[in-house]
């Protein structure tokens, strides 16, 4: 077999990586449990026409075939349907909640945490197979705007948590669809997705270019113009940044009804995120992401000092998440790009797993007749939650000491000698227990003491492998 | 938008049917990594030519395609890879194995739990997309056979952990393919994979038939055809089973240097298997299992009671999991069918979760100025690691509670009146902590205490949801 290559886009980890993604999953999930958020997972496939319905993600699918032809029957039985890979974590959940509407409590809070695929081309960060972390709260025919508040404020918690490994700060900026709709109205602009549309390249082509398109594009005067990036110019994490707002508007006499509604949601966010999550929320009103179907809140995450990384954790409100004709189910959520974070810690080596195997204790093997004591003394950490492996084989102790050591395991245990107390199976001890005393090395320090399987205790810090900051700069 | 119809073959829990799934998957994770298996997670995709190696699968596989054309650069940077869906996960293994054998440890242990996807006709317990839980040990060059003894025993204590929630009993049926093979070539009988695939025939069209075919497809005389048979018909959970097999063999001059070691080790796994895991392991010398790549010990698993299912767990060692042409990496592991088990709990109603939600606390909100509070409360609550919710709207504590009913949610939380040491900012309790008074009610009894949310605790058993046995027969 010739030399494997990894597939660009199809990102995977080794087994200490792999612990460094598991502990992100377990604190998100725990997190999100916390919340009251309640797990659920979908199939990976959709209906080929379900996925196409956004049509600006259509070049992205991959779509499903059977290698062989499909016989008459299967036919029948599939009917038409071609079905493709999932792109996001929003689109199943619609489906899935229209699906089983009838069997779920609304306002329904779930969390979803599966890959998704896109057959983009791979860049850093960007991959074509890779798992998101999805929060969102549905209503049927309703949702208060409290979620509105809550989904960023539960986000920010996990990220709060993740800090200790050593993930950098994360920045959630946050805006207003109604906002920004109410003030470009107000100021006599109709195509508000138009000049969202331009609002949007700021970033990347400067105030000016933006000036120039919103004029050519959007139909906007020179002063109409400098109102807009006026307005995407006000950011902060206080309720000072709604007096900006509302004076800016007040100069431009653009207050309308849809403004001020806006500007009261976004108090509301910003004033419970200064209290609950101080310095994580800003409000940045040039945020536009997708408005096209997002109606109220829209939110983007950048950790800080990573910016170029792009957002690592998006989404927004809208009115109608799922629509069976009849029922209409309103919701908000947000997407975090678990793989593209994960690959960032990684990469930039910000955060380490003590170890490479979960494995507390290696119990060493004396000869390969007594490895059923070995094995006993094992099974007796095991009983008491201690991780262990036994040895591959009854080598030298400084080879089997060494198999520990190449996988970080800290301890290494040396059971008794057979003949002390152990029966006449192979060592195995007997019921009275004899045979489990024996010594246990920390292969750190090296030192050595005299323990007994039933009683013996890790220190708490080494029972699991931990997540702890690594030494990189992440640059 | 019409109704929406489950697709057949992909299938999906209710938020209650993943409490169980989870739970499933958490013990054997749990398990795996007592046993020092470090978790690793390969891509979803592999390279068709790679998946095609097992001819046998190839109608099985599921092919992607980008729906948009490559461009000329994207052609020539892929190459002419075609990618397909895995069908199993020890493929993905062995490749990942061959590809960072550099950076692996060997012995190498790990599990790996994740989705594969098979375009078979759908039927009971056969899916086209379903979730293996998989333990291997792979070696370098070699593997000692303790590891043959080691994986069923860890799938032994894993299925034991899972007999609390009410899954039935299970038996891993066990055969050592050097026994078969020494026996048949020992008989005479050189065509050991022939003779192995009508004996995997036994159960379905019964000895006389079978005996038919040896004698007509294998080349048998109607004594060698009665030899195999009485082999077959072999079994136990002690030494007895080997004393037999010796006693049938040495009765037909047999006994080859072959069967000689394939019964010293089945003796062992099965002397182990009865001190360490009594009444579970049986020798069953009708296993065949995909022979033609297994080399020594053979698995299958059946839930007593559900025979019909087919096996829940199967595997085996191969001499050659992987090999580069250089090195070869022999392996021994085995795959549970999590989505094949977590079906038949579910729809037999054998294992029931004792809510819908993770939430132990619906935390009450008597007006929305007040939400703050209640807000409050659910945030010291959960810092204590109690997961809770707050109330979607102010409505009559009548429909609160009803929120909380629907759900399983046990317990509702009443915030003190806002007066009561409550600041200025909507009701939010001061620093010192008034405010998080208030009473809390069981609506299980109906009983109501006053608590404090700083040191209020629910019962252990009533923090998380549980996943108990249900009512169901599971027939």
């Amino acid at each position: 077999m010739a030399r494997i290559a990894p597939l660009s886009g199809f990102p995977e980890w080794l087994p200490q990586g792999r612990i460094v993604e598991q502990h992100v999953l377990d604190v998100l999930r725990r997190t999100f449990e916390l919340h009251g958020f309640a797990g659920i997972e979908t199939r990976a496939v959709e209906p080929l026409d379900q996925l196409l319905r956004k049509g600006e993600t259509s070049k992205e699918v991959y779509v499903l075939s059977r290698l062989q032809e499909l016989d008459e029957a299967e036919q029948k039985e599939r009917g038409d349907k071609q079905l493709g890979l999932h792109f996001d974590l929003t689109v199943p959940f619609a489906r899935y909640v229209l699906e089983n509407a009838g069997r779920l409590t609304f306002p329904f809070k779930r969390y979803q945490i599966q890959r998704v695929w896109r057959g983009e081309r791979p860049q850093d960060g960007r991959f074509r197979e890779f798992t998101q972390a999805d929060i969102d709260v549905v209503g049927a025919g309703e949702l208060p705007y409290h979620y509105e508040v809550e989904v960023p404020l539960v986000m920010a918690e996990a990220f709060g948590a993740l800090r200790e490994i050593g993930l950098p700060p994360v920045r959630i900026l946050v805006n207003n669809r109604k906002v920004a709709e109410g003030f470009y109205r107000g100021i006599g602009l109709s195509d508000v997705e138009g000049v969202l549309r331009q609002i949007d390249k700021l970033d990347k082509i400067g105030p000016e270019q933006v000036a120039a398109l919103l004029v050519d594009e959007c139909g906007a005067s020179e002063d109409q113009a400098k109102a807009c990036l006026a307005l995407a110019g006000i950011s902060g994490s206080d309720a000072s940044v709604i007096a900006d707002v509302r004076m800016l508007a007040e100069s431009y006499g653009a207050v309308t009804e849809l403004l001020t509604t806006g500007l009261a949601e976004l108090e509301t966010l910003v004033v419970a995120a200064g209290r609950r999550a101080p310095g994580v929320v800003v409000a940045d009103l040039k945020i536009a992401r997708g408005l096209d179907y997002y109606t109220g809140s829209v939110y983007e995450t950048v950790l800080v000092g990573h910016e170029q990384l792009g957002s690592v954790c998006s989404g927004g409100r809208y009115d109608t998440l799922a629509s069976d004709g009849k029922n209409t189910y309103p919701g908000v959520g947000l997407s975090i790009g678990v793989s593209r974070l994960v690959s960032r810690l990684l990469s930039g080596e910000l955060v380490t797993a003590t170890r490479s195997v979960p494995t507390a204790v290696l119990v060493a093997v004396t000869a390969e007749e007594t490895r059923p004591l070995s094995d006993a003394v094992a099974g007796v950490l095991r009983e008491r939650g201690i991780p262990c492996e036994v040895a591959p084989a009854a080598a030298k102790f400084g080879k089997q000491i060494k198999y520990a050591d190449r996988r970080g395991i800290p301890f290494v245990w040396f059971p008794g000698e057979p003949g002390q107390g152990a029966d006449d199976a192979g060592g195995v001890p007997a019921a009275t227990g004899a045979g489990l005393a024996g010594s246990v090395k920390d292969i750190r320090s090296g030192d050595q003491v005299d323990a007994d399987a039933k009683t013996w205790q890790p220190p708490a810090e080494d029972l699991h492998p931990r997540v702890v900051p690594g030494g990189g700069s992440g640059k």
